[in-house]
This record gives C-alpha cells, sequence and structure tokens, in this order.
C-alpha cells in the first residue's frame, strides 16, 4: 500500500524499537537517509538500529560515526532506498517480507512492503527524509542536516545532474542556511578525492580511448591482457565507463572489458540526448537512457564493428 | 557611493542607451551578468550594449547568442563583477572613471564607480542580478534565467564550494522550478566537458606529482624543457594548480613552472583549511586563502625545499 507523507510520519512517530535496513552497496543516499532517520526516531526518544548486509565505506564515516544502535528484539521494520528487497542481499531473508515501512524514491519501486512512502520524482530518499522530519515536527541535529545533504548532493552529482530538483535546491538552502555541516568539505570528499592508484589507472585508462564516427563516439577497449599489464580487474574499472563523455563533442561513451576469452562485457555511456538503452537492448542488453550495457561475443575487433554501427544508427 | 537595492532598481528603471561592461578574461558570471541585465533592462523597453576587451570564449555561446547589442551613443555606464576598473583591460581609457553603476559581489571592490551595489557575501554577481530582477519586477526570460544559473553554479563550482550561499541555492530552486533551462547539459559543458589536448596534458602533469610531508604537499614541477616536449606554454596549464588536490589526504598542491632560467612562478592550492596566502606572502607573494603564488628564484632544488619549508610549518 503506498501511503502519504503524514500517514508515514505518523506510523514513525508512534512506532518502537526499529531496525532500519539500507541496500547493499551502500551509498551516499541510503547510509544519509539511516542515519538522518535513526536521529529524528532519536529526537522522539524511539531506539533504532541500521543495519546492512555490506560494510559501510570509510569514507562516509562523518555520517556513520554515530554509531548504528545497540542490538535489541525489533519491534518495527524500516527500509530506506531499497527498490526491491533482493537489494538487501544477504538481509533479505531475514527482513525481506517483514518490512512494515518503506521510503523510496525509486520509480521501480515493487512494492513489497506493507506500506511505502514512494516519491518517484524525488531526486534522493534524503529528500523524503527531511520533508518527514518537518511532518513530524522534529528539530534537525547537525550531523542528521549533514547526513540529509550528503544523500540529496551523492544523489545528483553535486546538484550537477537532470535528476535535480527544485527541492533539493530548497532543502540545501534551508541546511546552509541553518546549519554549519561544512558542505564544501563533504562536495570536496565525496566528489574530488581519489586515490593516487585511482588516478593513474584513469589516466592509462584515458590513453586507450579511440575515436568513432566524427568524435561522437569514444570506444575503450581493455583486454584481459592490459588489465593484468595495469594489475586490475574489472572491478577497479567501475565508473571509469563515464570517462570519456568529458571529451568535448562525444555524445556516447563506450567501454569494453573483456571478461573470458571472446566475450565482452559492454558499458555504454550517453552524455546527452542519445539514449543507450534502447541501442544495449537491441544488442541484447538492457539499463537506463544514459548508462546501459550488453554481452557481446566474438573477436574483439568484430565486437567493436558492430557497436559503431549500432551506436552509429542512433547518434 | 554604495547603494542599496531599491536604489540601484530605481536606477536602472530610469536609465536608457546603456552600456554594461564586462571584466577582461570573461567567465560565466561577468558573461551572465551582463546577458541577463540586457534581457531586464529589455523587458522595460531600455537599450543596451554589452562591452568587453576581451571575446567571450564559445563555450558561452548559449548565453551570448542573443547578442551584443546595437550600436549607439551611451547615456549609461555600467559595470558587472569588476572589482576594479584596470580590470576593464583595454577598455578602461574608455570607461574607467565613467560608471555609474557598479555591480559586483567582490570585497575587494575598489569603489571606482560613482555608485556600487555590492554584496561580498553573495557568491556570484549574477546572485544580485536575480535579487535586481526582482526588485524592479521584471519577468526572466528562459535565456535570462540561463544566464543567472550559469554565473551562480560557475563561481560556486556547481554549488560544491565554501562561497555557495543559502541564497544560491534559493535561486537555482526557482529558476528549475520556473524555466526550462537545461541545467544539467549547462552543468555538463562548464564542469565535465574538455578537450582531448587538456586531458592528455592533465594526465601528463599528473605523472609529474612528486610528494612530500607524508603525501599532505604534493608538488608538480613544469620546467621549461618539459613544457616543450609537451608543446605548452605557461598559460596552457592554467587551472592544473589544483589538480593535485584530487588526490586523497593532499592539503596543499603546488605547481612550479618555470618563467626562465632561476625565475620559478609558483601556485599553490589548499584543499581545506591550510590558509596558503599567508604561506605565499612570506615568500613575497599574496591571493586568496585557498589560491594563491609567489615568484621564486633559484635552482629548481633551492625553490623546492624553500616550499617544503614553508608548508611544513603551516600543516
Amino acid at each position: 500500500m503506498f501511503i502519504g507523507l503524514s500517514e508515514a510520519a505518523d506510523f514513525l512517530k508512534n512506532c518502537r524499537d526499529a531496525v532500519i535496513i539500507t541496500h547493499q552497496s551502500p551509498d551516499g543516499d541510503c547510509i544519509g537517509a539511516a542515519f538522518a532517520l535513526k536521529d529524528i526516531l532519536g529526537y522522539f526518544g524511539i531506539r533504532s538500529r541500521i543495519v546492512c548486509c555490506d560494510e559501510f565505506p570509510s569514507r562516509y564515516d562523518f555520517m556513520t560515526n554515530t554509531g548504528c544502535g545497540e542490538d535489541f528484539e525489533p519491534q518495527t521494520v524500516i527500509s530506506v532506498d531499497i527498490a526491491d528487497n533482493r537489494l538487501m542481499g544477504s538481509l533479505k531473508e531475514v527482513y525481506g517480507d517483514k518490512v512494515q515501512l518503506c521510503i523510496d524514491h525509486h520509480i521501480s519501486n515493487t512494492g513489497y512492503a506493507e506500506m511505502t512512502l514512494l516519491d518517484g520524482k524525488a531526486s534522493a530518499t534524503c529528500e523524503l527524509i527531511w520533508f518527514l522530519a518537518r511532518e513530524m515536527g522534529a528539530e534537525l541535529s547537525e550531523h542528521c542536516a549533514a547526513c540529509i545533504y550528503t544523500g540529496i548532493a551523492t544523489d545528483t552529482g553535486c546538484f550537477k545532474y537532470d535528476c535535480t530538483t527544485a527541492d533539493c535546491h530548497m532543502i540545501a538552502a534551508d541546511i546552509i542556511e541553518n546549519y554549519n555541516i561544512g558542505f564544501a568539505k563533504i562536495n570536496r570528499n565525496m566528489f574530488d578525492v581519489k586515490s593516487v592508484g585511482r588516478i593513474k589507472m584513469e589516466c592509462r585508462v584515458l590513453e586507450l580511448m579511440e575515436y568513432y564516427l566524427d568524435g561522437k563516439l569514444t570506444i575503450i577497449s581493455v583486454t584481459a591482457d592490459i588489465m593484468e599489464q595495469m594489475g586490475v580487474d574489472g572491478s577497479d574499472l567501475e565508473g571509469c565507463a563515464s570517462l570519456p563523455l568529458q571529451v568535448e563533442g562525444v555524445e556516447v561513451g563506450i567501454m569494453i572489458k573483456e571478461r573470458e576469452p571472446g566475450v565482452y562485457k559492454i558499458s555504454m555511456r550517453s552524455a546527452n540526448d542519445v539514449n543507450v538503452s534502447e541501442i544495449c537492448r537491441i544488442l541484447g542488453g538492457g539499463g537506463h537512457a544514459k548508462a546501459a550495457g550488453c554481452l557481446l561475443e566474438g573477436s574483439l575487433g568484430e565486437v567493436k564493428k558492430r557497436l559503431i554501427e549500432a551506436v552509429g544508427k542512433a547518434v
């Protein structure tokens, strides 16, 4: 059942001993939402505990340093930013069909919870947490404000992407005006800082860039040999697929990673209006309009040729 | 004379045949402010012309494409985002002592104009233009809203830096809510896109990085030889000084550029709390807390040693 803000606020104000679940591979938004919600419940004297099947990355320490909460027998189960209970990972078995309230902004939410507060137009679950806090009449702590700001900033690329809403900016204005959260330092750590190894790898990857279709398409092919030379595996290369989009004039960036001999994992990114989900669907894959993928078989040359043809029809 | 918003609005509504001056090496904020102000004056039937001693870079075409305006004998002279009339470059001779209204956000404004609307707390002159438009009762065109958004976004690093105010976000919320300016595309072009040559150069520069003081200090030395090898000159390297700040743990990043044998131009950048203006002042230079510079003489080894010592005392 989908519910509105006031119903969700009522439920939260009257719950007790709550477990708050975040999704696997936790990011700024689900961590921000969980730790902000924990603060808000705490404001009303309601104790809660945050659980996740994976560890929280250390760069989010400034949010998680208030602790996940003490151990107790939960009376309430809440999920944040989880569109599908399979995203709970190993915790699905424990909580998958026990969620009473899900707070989420993914339009694809499967409705697995008893009650779902969903706003598919919100850029981040943290937006919803801010509105909930206001509806509940909670005063935000500085930590809570920092969590909400971080969730919104990370899900919008620091207010850069299409998904940024007027509400994001309105909430950021409120937080900057009223709380001393050190947002510039948060942004630096979320967006600008990389390890030396990462910087070196990105430079290596950029050297591999090839240009097609009058520079509208770039392809980076990373074979097993190259990965071995660079001392990285496929997962290290995550996030590199969007690197070519920083090149002037590029509409589509493709990263080809050799998975096994003759089998290639394709990551496709769109800079502007080309729908790469559609291109990948035709090639047997899928994804979002600006980030999609597929698996292709053949020689590297054949794979490239198919990709150039497919993109050529779309740009 | 420093004046307030309502006086400036009155002046603007009652002026005619205005010249709007932007500063040399024009950036997103002065271009945005000038073209937004031209639209606003146009709303009241007042014609204006934009002048600059330098050309507007092509990446700002979406703002400048409304044109700089027809030729006429000016009755009013307005400057935007110009803290000191020397920043008019070659236009100082023509307009330097004739400015009736200066609209600016630099606390260092020299007060060269007859009337100055100054808000040193504003992140961008475009913030002031937005407040002026509201005070004047002008309806913004989409183009005008795009100009104001761009000025604010470029001066704040897309809402990332310390200088971002609650007003920036409030104005961005208003613009996103009410105007279809395609802000994500603007942000992509302002912040993400680089030329292939630039990307290659940045990678080369990053390879030159040396680490000192437990990784808190990085130094990149670009000698005349290296510049020749890379096929660039000192001005091409502009903006590279902040590249080392993306490295985890770095507090101060220094770029040393050989100006002539035995003379080195030092650019110093601070990631967080180290005041590099103070360090450069001691070394005979100056600047801002997070971006400063100086000129040092000696061998490259001596220059590095002095820099490491000076930074070592501050971190």
